[in-house]
């Protein structure tokens, strides 16, 4: 393991704010997945934010997560205020559990915060052979159709299923056509965003990052990308008794109060109404490969696939943190 | 009730066609819903193709629907061939029953037909105080990203919610740019689709509605709307044990054997981790009715207003129907 030295100082970093062992791994993993994965803007980049909110006790680093036990299939889970990961982990932890014992499951979180990628959790439930459903919203960054103002997060959709082999399908799309974090990522590298996928401030197409954070981000498809983002904003914030309707605070730039995001999860077993649930999503992902393919493309692949492979490629390579983010790291 | 005496003609060809007066209830009272809610292209316009089915003993006209009882929770439905409609009544009715006992239910639904409008279902659903999403699949229409000929169908997700007021929260959005029914409804109309959202045989983008039904339809926002419709194809056929992968069958064309769609209902209380849901729903519509609207937009409406407003402006007025329809219609 090339990154052990680089896990331990951010573990070490998590409990000089405060966080308990335990909670400083959970969350050092999750960065460090995302960095291995390739999702930089959502890996190291992030620490400083994270310990900044805990400074400022808008992140509770000794949270006190309380359980409340529904039925045998649904949990909610006050997090406290905890950091994202930890009150996430926990979460699908729970499902996992849940669904095994009784088929489905169903877990709301409330009180946290940002978790980082949804896959990461999703997919933990696909190791133990499970299905998995994950919502949850994020600070206002999109405009909802017909709206010159953004109010809905990205709010990402996640899914995973097994494939019977090793790389398993996990689909985490945002309902915006470029993720927050990615223009996050190019304005503190200098780069610009792609065309026609954000809008500035005056509603003008932009390419400029800075411009696009402070502007509004567009959905996918127009109505039915903003009808999915608040599908995902009523699951994760309305139901589950968390902050929704534009009022999840911005981790970023606003330090007024904790987030109180929601998550919500929802895991169930593979063989609920099929034995062979990994033979028959073998022989779909067959049919969808066999294909004929558009000129240029050697290979269809399904989502998830990709992002294993840059895992398998990553997982034993020294990874590479940019001078600026080094320094950060340093001065925590 | 305007549209009585075309309701009793419908039902009375379902009978005819073998049907109990029942289950020819529930077909007539779907196909009228869509009419009334201005989805012509799930109306009757579908309903000689149904009879064709049933001539044909592709679908049986006396099911012998068996329900498979996995926990309170979970349930199996083999439709036996039925018409979807009747297939998917049974189903949502199973999944709210259960819901209400338990918190949360899962109905999976296969040997099963086209049912029309998800949305109709899922209604029903949120009639009853219960927040729901439903997953069908349906015959080759779109073409997976990277790939040059279709293989999922247009495969819509469908998520609703109560609001606390009359009309409710239904999202019922397709993963192509354009359901395959508005393409069928403008070539039997002689009216050309927009551009970009269908390609020919030859992959060249096309106008043409009966050029796009022998080529390919396009997901919304590329690898996005793939995997989504990737994810459909997982929970309503992988899943549930019916077709997938590019099988089901084209109801207007393929009469090589049964279409075995397969659906699937995750039903839940919406008072689970809150007591106050709808005025929770309330307070976030608001929020975003509230915002600054794009030049040209009066009002920002939710998923499901418009179609709400449709069926309140038209269910006390006289269906329209095209005389070719009529003439089919007679002819039944």
């Amino acid at each position: 393991m090339k990154n052990i030295k680089l896990i331990n100082s951010i573990i070490d970093i998590f409990k000089k704010y405060g966080l308990s062992k335990n909670h400083a791994k959970i969350c050092a993993d999750a960065l460090i997945n995302a960095e291995i994965v390739g999702a930089k803007s959502h890996g190291i980049s992030r620490l400083k934010m994270y310990c900044e909110r805990i400074k400022k006790k808008l992140i509770n680093p000794k949270p006190k997560i309380k359980f409340k036990k529904i039925s045998e299939s649904i949990t909610l889970i006050d997090a406290n205020n905890s950091i994202g990961f930890v009150a996430a982990d926990i979460g699908i932890k729970k499902a996992i559990s849940s669904a095994k014992r009784t088929g489905i499951s169903i877990v709301g979180i409330k009180n946290s915060g940002h978790f980082g990628l949804s896959g990461y959790y999703v997919e933990q439930a696909v190791k133990n052979n499970l299905i998995a459903l994950c919502f949850t919203n994020a600070p206002p960054a999109v405009a909802p159709y017909g709206a010159k103002k953004s109010l809905f997060g990205t709010n990402p959709l996640c899914f995973g299923a097994p494939t019977g082999s090793k790389a398993p399908f996990i689909l985490d799309t945002s309902m915006s056509l470029i993720n927050r974090g990615k223009i996050r990522v190019a304005a503190m590298t200098g780069k610009s965003i792609p065309k026609y996928v954000a809008l500035d401030k005056h509603g003008r197409p932009t390419t400029d990052p800075n411009r696009a954070l402070e502007g509004v981000q567009l959905p996918i498809s127009g109505f039915k990308g903003s009808g999915l983002a608040w599908m995902v904003d009523i699951l994760s914030g309305v139901f589950t008794g968390s902050n929704h309707g534009g009022k999840v605070k911005d981790p970023f730039d606003n330090f007024t109060g904790p987030q109180n995001i929601g998550h919500l999860f929802i895991v169930f077993k593979t063989n609920l109404f099929v034995g062979n649930f990994n033979k028959r999503i073998k022989e779909n992902i067959k049919r969808v490969k066999k294909l004929p393919k558009i000129k240029g493309v050697s290979e269809i692949l399904y989502p998830g696939q990709n992002k294993y492979r840059r895992y398998k490629k990553n997982m034993n390579k020294k990874i590479i943190i940019p001078s600026q983010i080094l320094k950060d790291l340093k001065n925590l």
